[in-house]
């Protein structure tokens, strides 16, 4: 009995030393990162040296150049590329919009949809009908939508609190809007941008044509500028649409995911990632989506290798190109990780801004070990306000990885999300709009759980 | 035995079929404020239409005349003014400040911290000498300092998490600083703008002089160039200082707090308010300090009121005057308090800017009470993110009723704090820079809680 008192007491011991090298080493991290921290010096350098970064791109190839020089100027054990084939979509020339009424003419803010097509060369003249779902479309049917374009105009639902769930129920429209319109003989698509702000920007993003289907053109436009067409439309029965976009799907182009990485003393062969998308929207720079997110992962390994960190397992910082519009770097990814025998224990993804810290989303742990994760880790993230530990998470670029390799853990990194659709897919989205603080405490957040991660697995 | 298991389970259904009912209340709220919302509208006029609104200026009193009428439009059951009177300190033209180093001068940003007295009128010129804090003055002592400026120049430590921390251990220097240097014969103080951001912008805030201290002018130098003035003193002992500011006292102004209230259906002579300032600094328009704490307080009142909610106690929003430079709003709304026997449940304040919501600090509740909040409240506000529920809080506006009324709970207003001082009490705390869902998420769980201590108290 005295003996395994004595065992227990020995095992409450070391657990708490544990807990207190555990939260000094964290404190530590926070520390390195708030005073030293480069990340947002980078993500100027990235934003305006570079700036937009299309995949495919001259400007995409330039910041692989960049980002692969920048993590070798830190010396990390490794620095790779992993060369993929990437879809190359061109915008051309700047949209027109207008509304048509009579003689009346009112210019709006549009932009094309990703991987869309272009209209006639001399744009596109057609009667427009607001619907406000994919299921309107088949209430309607061919015979209201044959031969018009259709303006998809539902908001975003206000009430969500975290904003990307009002994306979430909005998306579709611009998602698969496009296709099921043209199902139904429409020429065109306009949909209201996927924002809860009211402003001017048209948001831009991808769209997924169907197989077989009629490839029609379809643009953002701006809410204003929805409000405004909506409004005008509930007065008048005439109205009609113009307009011109200029894009082209040119053939695939060669590319690159940048991998930086920290080698395992223990096992080696044994992989903690943490990753954002390298490739950007072509309407500003970026910055937030996703500059923040490949910035940030580089910095995790910056602030642990520069205290000296000497992690278990390895551990990399991806830059995964593409996922804005083919997921190609992230596909690749898990085929060379599957195709190396490579073990992966988890991949966190940063690629919802970068913006002040709450959590992070688990996909792939039982409730027992979330709970777990709440009771230990949970304590320890609290003084840093990142404590928000909960079911769900992963991401485009992550995802992958799941289907090869069924015992990884995603990870979705949770910032506050109340601002990430005032600039997402928009010309606002800019370096000035990034807060360095915010953007700081998101990698030391990141970094403090790799640590976790990598001294207690799950 | 029986009966005392069906008491049991009656009190167990009546606490859950209650805590079902506070949920979907809160959910209302939040709904109501969501998709309703007026905070950011009104903020927009506060900005725009009036502006900056010192204490006894014309503009404090056009806000004062539009805050009743608005509280009025609301149909709230009483909307009344408290008059009091409060300082009235001008600015005058703008401030010149100038690094001299032999014939170089090297212009910089400026603002004469509020509640000094002028330069003389043709400015003041002497030797200048960094300091880092108020004790380094007495290591100094007269010797070194007498007929010189002194440049405090500590910066914020950046290793906080929250910046109001780092707000806190630089204040001393803007606060004390200057009455401390005029001890040692100090002609003038040049003090480093609190805030951690690098920018152009003088930061402006109260110092205070001290009675039968000699008070002498005293400044704010942006980080920029209070960075620049650093470097170029580390190179050369001869460097002077120049600095002209006009600024004057004029006789105390008479002005007003401004005050709507729900009467209570039970207790109507129980109070629970919440409040922020109408004051505001003179360089900008007062958005994030403190239009978004106003324009908030009304709105849980309107939120409340459109809900046909009939509070128990009477719940007032309070819009106190001369926060900035006196005070005298919070003393006088105490004051009368006492005077009127009311009694005063609990105190919201609202003044650490319109960012997203994380929670409350409470003062004034014993250890087990917080844990029951955090047991009770934590629950229902987790969904809104603003379940950070720790010891703490106050302001203030709200700290003189506590010396009259000792058992008043006081409650600080909890929101993210990472961009508050980048515009604190700058020309660039502006409305451009407040977030629409942010304010409103704020205003939302103001009403909750008032709602949770209306219905439960503590």
């Amino acid at each position: 009995m005295k003996l395994k008192l004595t065992l227990l007491f020995s095992l409450v011991l070391t657990t708490t030393l544990l807990k207190a090298q555990d939260s000094l080493m964290i404190r530590k991290i926070y520390d390195e990162e708030l005073v030293n921290g480069q990340c947002y010096g980078n993500l100027h350098y990235l934003c305006k040296n570079i700036g937009q970064r299309i995949s495919g791109s001259a400007n995409a190839q330039k910041a692989i150049v960049w980002g692969e020089k920048l993590m070798k100027s830190y010396g990390f054990d490794t620095v790779f590329l992993q060369p993929v084939m990437v879809p190359h979509w061109v915008r051309g020339a700047k949209e027109e919009g207008v509304i048509i009424q009579g003689k009346n003419r009112v210019p709006v803010h549009i932009a094309a949809l990703g991987m869309t097509v272009a209209t006639p060369k001399n744009g596109l003249t057609a009667a427009i009908i607001e619907v406000h779902s994919l299921k309107q479309l088949d209430t309607l049917g061919e015979k209201a939508i044959k031969g018009k374009i259709v303006f998809f105009n539902r908001p975003f639902d206000p009430r969500f609190i975290e904003t990307i769930q009002a994306y979430g129920t909005a998306g579709d429209q611009r998602f698969a809007g496009p296709a099921a319109a043209a199902k139904y003989g429409a020429v065109g698509v306009i949909v209201r941008s996927l924002t809860e702000s009211l402003d001017i920007y048209p948001h831009t993003g991808a769209t997924l044509y169907v197989k077989d289907g009629v490839n029609i053109p379809a643009a953002a436009i701006s809410t204003i500028d929805a409000n405004k067409l909506s409004s005008m439309l509930k007065g008048s029965a005439s109205i009609k649409f113009y307009f011109k976009q200029n894009c082209q799907t040119l053939p695939d182009a060669p590319s690159f995911n940048v991998i930086g990485e920290m080698k395992g003393t223990e096992h080696p062969n044994s992989f903690i990632i943490v990753g954002g998308h390298l490739d950007s929207w072509d309407l500003a720079e970026g910055a937030h989506d996703d500059g923040t997110g490949i910035m940030q992962s580089v910095e995790v390994l910056r602030i642990l290798k520069v205290m000296g960190y000497k992690p278990k397992n390895s551990i990399r910082a991806v830059f995964f190109i593409n996922e804005e519009n083919g997921d190609r770097g992230g596909d690749k990814y898990a085929e060379l990780a599957a195709q190396n025998k490579e073990e992966h224990i988890a991949a966190i993804e940063t690629d919802l801004g970068g913006f002040t810290p709450r959590g992070f989303g688990f996909d792939g742990v039982s409730a027992t070990t979330l709970q777990n994760i709440n009771n230990n880790w949970g304590k320890l993230l609290a003084p840093y306000g990142s404590n928000v530990l909960v079911a769900g998470g992963g991401g485009s670029d992550i995802g992958p990885l799941k289907e090869k390799s069924k015992q990884v853990v995603l990870i979705g990194y949770l910032p506050d999300s109340q601002r990430y659709f005032d600039v997402h897919h928009t010309p606002n989205d800019v370096f000035e709009n990034v807060n360095k603080r915010e953007l700081e405490l998101g990698a030391a957040s990141m970094a403090a759980l790799i640590y976790l991660i990598d001294q207690h697995g799950f």
